[in-house]
């Protein structure tokens, strides 16, 4: 299975803590498997653990200082390097080649404004749309069409805790 | 064409400002034509409508008291009622009888605590995936489902500007 990691860019001390959030756990839901949060809360890194810790699976959280140096590295390994703006190329254009590529993915996401090199450094600049809305939205979308919606329905190993789908309230199991 | 609003439920102060603009923008830009905004700072739906004036359509945000009434009355109009959130039945069971209802939507999306009541006075409850993850993520994901893709390449009558997809780099071209 390829790896899919995302990188968090541009986030804003604070005010961006709760949007970082989700996208930190759309990624681990959506079937990433790692996210490098840039300059960011270590409280953001520390609630996303607390969520897989409880809910199962592997996903990391990781607080970085650097990104270019992690770029550069994937891309020297074969990975793709795929930027999510509204100012990219259409998403259904191009996600079957990248699924068909079978390579490792890094996706670039931004809070308001990405750095001019996200643009440069990455293979593709996809838009999930051409409409200003949410990286949270972006981030989802896009894993769901690359998984093909199966990540919806799959399962995440020693979780403490699983839903019983119900049509009215809340029904939890806990793990064995 | 059925009609599709979304009534965001469990905003908190301050804190949800980010996450609630990033559910109304999403709500815009995936096709819905409303946001009820619960008891949140008008500023967020001023920045809704700034989106909406620059990139055009006809989205509506509303800021509002009441919610309750809101959904009596979109009952008794026939139309249906879905409370997006991890515990209910998955999406891709009841998705195309949904569209093929024909039926107008109101979507409940809320913050971290759905209140009680919300899971009672749904027509549905609906699970995009059984993991936590990011109400934005949920809706656009729903919305996504629900038009079957084709909402991301809809184009947006009276906006200002709009964007030249680019495999590099920001393109915009002014409206005629």
């Amino acid at each position: 299975m390829p790896r899919i990691e995302v990188l968090r860019l541009g986030h804003r001390l604070v005010r961006d803590d709760r949007v970082t959030t989700h996208v930190g756990l759309a990624a681990r839901a959506f079937g990433a498997d790692r996210i490098h949060l840039l300059n960011c809360d270590p409280d953001v890194k520390h609630r996303i653990d607390e969520v897989t810790s409880k809910w199962g699976g592997k996903f990391e959280a990781e607080v970085t200082e650097e990104w270019r140096g992690l770029i550069r590295t994937w891309k020297e390994r074969g990975g793709l390097v795929i930027h999510l703006t509204m100012y990219g190329i259409n998403l259904d254009d191009v996600i079957t080649s990248i699924r068909n590529s079978k390579k490792d993915l890094l996706l670039l996401i931004s809070a308001e404004k990405a750095p001019p090199e996200a643009f440069d450094l990455s293979d593709y600049n996809l838009a999930i749309g051409h409409q200003p809305h949410s990286e949270v939205a972006a981030l989802a979308i896009f894993l769901d069409r690359y998984f093909e919606g199966v990540e919806l329905k799959r399962g995440f190993q020693g979780s403490k805790v699983q839903i019983i789908p119900s049509a009215r309230g809340k029904e939890l199991e806990m793990s064995r």
